[in-house]
């Protein structure tokens, strides 16, 4: 397929306002190799011949989105979530996507070097985008921790996830989450948690459900705020007793947003994400008289029937209190939420996004004056870089970087819904948004993947992203704390009178 | 002992100030069989003679002290605590303290009637003053809950304490704390909590040791205040799960102080304890010179470094965020305290208090123009009577009121010290403070049982004072929340399509 | 008219639960004379003839609410508030509510003394219940002061008012702020004001106009919560300068409760007074498509669109952050509202409370099980009588304490409504609500004056009340700070070099 | 001077780590007439001849910095500070700054631009390095605004500071204030405060020196915090009342550093500016038995007495939530400070700090651990570069910038001591500061103009720098918000019933 090839060779993005996360500037810009060659005024890059052309005039050019958070062909709750790695990605490409972080989950008692081989060969041969895996740590022995090292050194692995919820599932206990944080700061990976006390939601649901609430309002009810707030609170006073770098997943609610910003102004390094979901709808839906639709929305930890919180999540994440973006994407079709349909602790949790993060960030974030087009730049593609230690390769446009690259129209509008998006689900939780500003064309190292509606991918094309640890974004601080931060003993005389119950002498 | 007999009898006390937690009067108080019979101008109870007259011109006339948290000849970390509750209830009422509430604390698997009872015949041949006691929750099991039930119905048992620190000895998971927190629910009993994380002390306290820290500092660099106010958030967390009441026993930090706070304002019932000593002194003797001075501080959780520590626990128990006063009197000598003179882990935690809380609140709340002299009442006597469901038999000088009165002088300065306290330790944590406000004459039930430093008690004088369950200052919004703010499910139709893996008509 | 000089005489209310705030016993209260004689079990008194009893069977008796904000027959903007002393008065009684506190407010450039007297005199003759009034300091100069001295000494008062707000009509500056604070402390009076920032309003309503905004909805977003926030904290820092006691009148928003918790926390003596409005109702009212449904709701400040705001300042005021309650009752009808029809700023503010007060804040907090009875009480009424140096012969039932009692039924329930209600407008801002807890009878001074929805009042039978200063609720801290809390200079040797541009000698 | 000219024409900087905000490479940076040409590894440009080289190995290639606000040579307080524009920023140069902005400024009823010029006139033929103005509005007319429209269009000013203290001499009143922002927002220019309340301070100085407290401590003492904290709470209210940028200058205080950061959290455009002075010493000195000692460091807002503020204000700055830093130097030697020997309100404000920034910064920054070596290079220019819309021509290295570059030595060691530094003041407010890091080599626009502790600089050599309006950084969010976030009227049938006093029909 050679025209195909020099696609990915040579292409000029002509005439585009390039948005960094820092400033914008209009500009050319010049890819050969998948790679950034050349930003700047009017290039020419010869020949000609063999020069794929895009049009970005009066349009952004901006880096490829990083969904850190997804959960595609999930086993998950009896069920497996409807959108593959191939589905997946394909609709990140849609919506101005380029790379997906997802997670290797492994059983408690279960090899995670297995669970990440697993994940990676349901991925390589289906993935349309760029792609890495953070890794689960269900459990703790001296196996896991010998097995978190080896996935640092030799498979790429810069960040693991703990489960503070799913009691006798995920769920590990304040012991466990303190030797895998230590092991994490040695290693120089992130600790990601789910930050939800999983006790309080097993005996939640249980009252719940003895009061005859068995719907979807039944999934918010037994894991309110606090719920989730309290665990945050506490991983972050974990993480600081080792300190190890935090990084919460699927920031859902005020409480906890807050939890984390005041943590961040003690000086603490700690990251929280928002979704898609938690910025762009509500719990409201769970009370919605439709089952289907109600059940459409569960997910943990849930969203807030509090309408005020997406717009306050998204002063935080305009403000750098909350520094990225992913979605959670888990999707389940109605078939597969009906597994719940008496009982909503068996619904599948999970919810869309990984199509629609983009517009809906663009729509709440910049239509509404929150951040500009820069701090849109820093929260879905720039931060997440930084972190996951990808900087400058991914999350910018600059010579040398990975040519991840979005046309994006900031005056189009489209509104999002299941009839027309790319995902595999029949439901789209974001129905009936407008938006304005739309991907317009997608570039995945070097190549035009999407353009104008049209895919041009093929399955497994997206690569594997190795990820080395120690991240200098994150690691510096620690690392010099380390060194200039630490207690010493006072100097002082020994105790040399009587002791209780003998003499000193005899001691 | 007819004279002394008489004594207890009838008492007038002149001219004084009467002080309650509302408002004071200049008022005569009038006692008979240890009760307050009149309260008024000008009392001339007949016949005189055999009415024992206390002149009070000039000064405070306040409900004698309730010192709410107190541990008394408490086997503990292998020694023994040196008050036991003869001293200690004698040094109690030199200090203006006419009540204590000490804990029945059962070893884990043991039995809490047992450890009631052994408690009790511990105090009954001693105390000199009335007495209460808590009942600690170290374990669980159905037993335990039975055992609740029975101490609440036939003891006089409000009041559970669970221990979060502690870890392998009294300490508590979340699952047992909700559980205990929702029999104490059930009973009307009021749940207290040591609230410290016990995990992360555990780990702490094995880093400092590995650091080579093994001085009293490292009692507080490995419990820093994070680790109180973690678990104090839990707490209230999995208390408002199960809408029970919660009460904080010494509230040591800013941290923890402000959590509480932050829970008073969203309607939690929660109330907080700071002690004499987290009022009075702070935790930068940790790093005195001196080990045994060091030493003598070490208490759990300890006193902070921060030196703006006591000032701000005082704003707050001013302000009403902080709720009573109690000193977690344990006090233990020198020669006890050496017992971990080479690894801070063992040296006996606790300190005394139970003598000079009074004072020290006066001055550092009183004189310090912190709050007034009704908030002073409110905060050492009548808010503990309220919410241990004693007042206004306690807490309050009032026609039926208990006769435990204390003539106060405002305007006498006492400067604290081991050389002349009445304790049985050696030390004094408050050595060498001046305190202007000095309790002058003490009556217990009616009888002057201190007066210018003169004790005239016998052991045993004091009497157990059962407690019953729902106290309405704690319990009546608890109730009523019961009944209007539960969640109720739904209406919908069923969800009738097609269920994942299988039909819905075969269901 | 002997046989209602006798009713007032001597009253026996038998078998009711007595409420204060600090707790509720079942208790007969004998009255003589209007002040209460006797609290206890199954009282006697003597003669039986002549007695009038009320039966009180499950029923509350607390003591009669205090209103501490409301302008009867108000001369402002053009038109004059609705009810006057007689109608105000008379539908307080219906209410529950037995003693109000107006404000007499002079013009610029006028005498304090005056404008008191003349308020006096409309009161005098119409009022049904006990009144009292503060006073305006509406400009500054030595006369002013004079007379504010002559008021708190010769008149009773002891609180004066300043307003932020109203530009060229009431409003002061931070200047004038200042001296009227420094006269109130040396006064021993409470300073209160109406916080809002009269410059950005007056801007802020230019603006609105401007881009046609001219409907009620324009009232609140010309002076939206920051205005009343930013105000709130310069009264408390100026205040707080020369350590004066701050009242902040009519709390409506969230942020400036927040502002004024914060500073009690500090340990600043400042108090917040919602009122029934704020608590019962809120600002999204403005955006009725009704012109005259929206502009009945006009005040200011206003109520805000934050749904929320209710709730939030009912649970600061459970706790104590917010002191006690009033109403800001100013009424005027739809036609006189109609002044403003086509321009915001000229509707005239105020709406109704004065009869709903106590009904709303039963509903919206006790019902609610956000505050318990005894807190209810302390919010209605004790504590305004203890700011206001009324206690305990206001805000308590008490041997000594005048007989302003309520009967109130907790079980039963009445509809809010325009058509029923007693005040002299036509429209009622709580329209609809429905309240459990009903006052049932009304006693003032003794009297029954109100009973199962028929009266039995005559105009000026109620009483002027005076006020002394200094009221130790409020001073005894701000006194003892005085002494205690001064800086002393550093005592240095006198610089004694060169000094630029001379010589120190030459000096 | 030709071989001069050839070292500003071409140069290479080589083997060092170049450290921008973002992120950190090892790479050279050549320059060719004053502006970056290439940055990358292994540079080699041609000819080799009149390439001046820097060996940077094991060094940090960083920024020059900015120093956002100085006060050279600026008649004050009847003296006149003692660096002038030559000295000044030769003490720049020394200490890794290479722009400073200054403030023309003014008298009350004068010609900005008269200011603006006499300014500029001072500066032009002495600055060692390039500099900007800002501008001080003082007062209030049309032709302010004439004059701000302007020096905007004409002089390359985009930030106007308005004084909120100094009383009768600089200090603009709400109204004032609410124009001056309106101004501001309208041009594109970026409005800053000295935001102290400006009565309080006049009040409390008279009070203080009443009290016969005429030291320096003085100066604390009739401006505490709240006094800062006050009008930065509302110089933000009002800003956002008009939608405007806003800029606190000198930001002293923990309270009012967190009234800023809690505006930024509700997404207002607010940057907070700590200074050299606050970060790194504190109030504490003007306590200091030695009155030369304690006036040395009399500058306005004060530094504050509670020691934790330095360390808290970096907390903050390392999060975020302050964004720039600045010096307020304005030097005055112990001769012109005497002038207030006898009254500290004589006493002329200001401090030192213009040479010392960088390495304060860094040692009590980066050196502790609280931020990395990319946000200290946020911090000290890029953020200055964006807010005042300089960017990436000054605040970056890349292709395309200015160089003004400055050579770091991480492990490098110096004290701060007025015996070595560059400022033509004889104290040193750190004095005796040991800092980690240090600036061994300064490049002025391509020109290396201090080496190893040589300056090779000539006065004038510096240029002034104009500075467009609408910084893209500040206003694209401002911008946005103007045309979506606007209140619209509610659309209603007109209101027809009876107006008051009126009908109707008449109007």
């Amino acid at each position: 397929m050679p025209p195909q090839n020099q696609a990915r060779q040579r292409l000029l993005i002509k005439g585009g306002k390039v948005v960094n996360d820092d400033f914008s500037v209009v500009a050319d810009v010049y890819v050969e190799d998948g790679v950034v060659q050349q930003v700047g005024p009017k290039l020419n890059p010869e020949p000609s011949t063999g020069l794929v052309v895009l049009d970005a005039t009066d349009k952004l050019v901006i880096p490829g989105g990083i969904d850190t958070h997804t959960h595609m062909e999930f086993p998950f709750m009896g069920s497996r979530s409807k959108d593959d790695f191939y589905t997946g990605t394909k609709a990140a490409i849609a919506g101005g996507t380029t790379m997906i972080i997802d997670f290797a989950i492994p059983q408690k008692g279960c090899s995670l070097t297995e669970a990440f081989d697993r994940w990676k060969s349901w991925a390589d041969p289906k993935v349309c985008c760029d792609y890495s895996l953070h890794v689960a740590v269900t459990w703790w022995s001296n196996k896991v921790k010998k097995e978190m090292e080896s996935l640092v050194l030799n498979k790429g692995v810069n960040s693991f996830k703990m489960f503070m919820a799913y009691k006798d599932v995920y769920m590990v206990n304040d012991e466990e989450l303190y030797e895998a944080f230590s092991c994490c700061k040695e290693l120089g990976a992130v600790a990601q948690v789910h930050a939800e006390n999983g006790e309080l939601i097993a005996q939640g649901a249980k009252k719940m459900l003895a009061m005859g609430i068995t719907g979807p309002e039944g999934h918010e009810l037994c894991r309110p705020e606090a719920v989730e707030a309290e665990a945050t609170q506490r991983a972050i006073t974990i993480a600081n007793a080792v300190n190890c770098p935090l990084y919460v997943v699927h920031v859902m609610s005020k409480s906890s947003a807050k939890v984390i910003s005041n943590a961040r102004r003690e000086g603490k390094v700690v990251y929280g994400e928002p979704i898609a979901a938690s910025l762009g709808t509500d719990g409201t839906n769970y009370w919605n008289k439709d089952w289907a639709h109600a059940a459409a929305y569960v997910m943990g930890p849930p969203l807030r029937p509090d309408p005020s919180t997406p717009g306050f999540l998204m002063d935080l994440l305009a403000n750098g209190d909350l520094s990225v973006t992913g979605t959670d994407n888990c999707t389940f079709d109605i078939c597969q939420k009906a597994l719940g349909k008496d009982d909503f602790t068996k619904i599948p949790n999970g919810v869309n996004g990984v199509e629609d993060r983009m517009s809906v960030i663009w729509e709440k974030g910049v239509y509404s004056g929150k951040m500009d087009e820069n701090r849109f730049v820093a929260v879905t593609s720039t931060n997440a870089a930084k972190i996951f230690n990808l900087y400058p390769k991914k999350g910018r446009i600059a010579v040398g970087s990975d040519a991840d690259i979005v046309i994006w129209d900031p005056e189009a509008t489209r509104t999002i819904s299941a009839k027309t998006h790319h995902q595999a689900n029949n439901f789209n939780i974001f129905e009936g948004m407008v938006c304005h500003g739309v991907p317009i064309a997608t570039v995945s190292r070097g190549k035009v993947v999407y353009e104008g509606g049209v895919f041009n991918v093929t399955a497994g094309e997206g690569k594997y992203v190795s990820r080395p640890p120690f991240s200098p974004y994150v690691y510096k601080r620690v690392r010099q704390r380390e060194q200039v931060c630490q207690p010493v003993p006072v100097k002082r005389a020994p105790y040399t009178g009587v002791v209780s119950g003998t003499s000193i002498t005899k001691k």
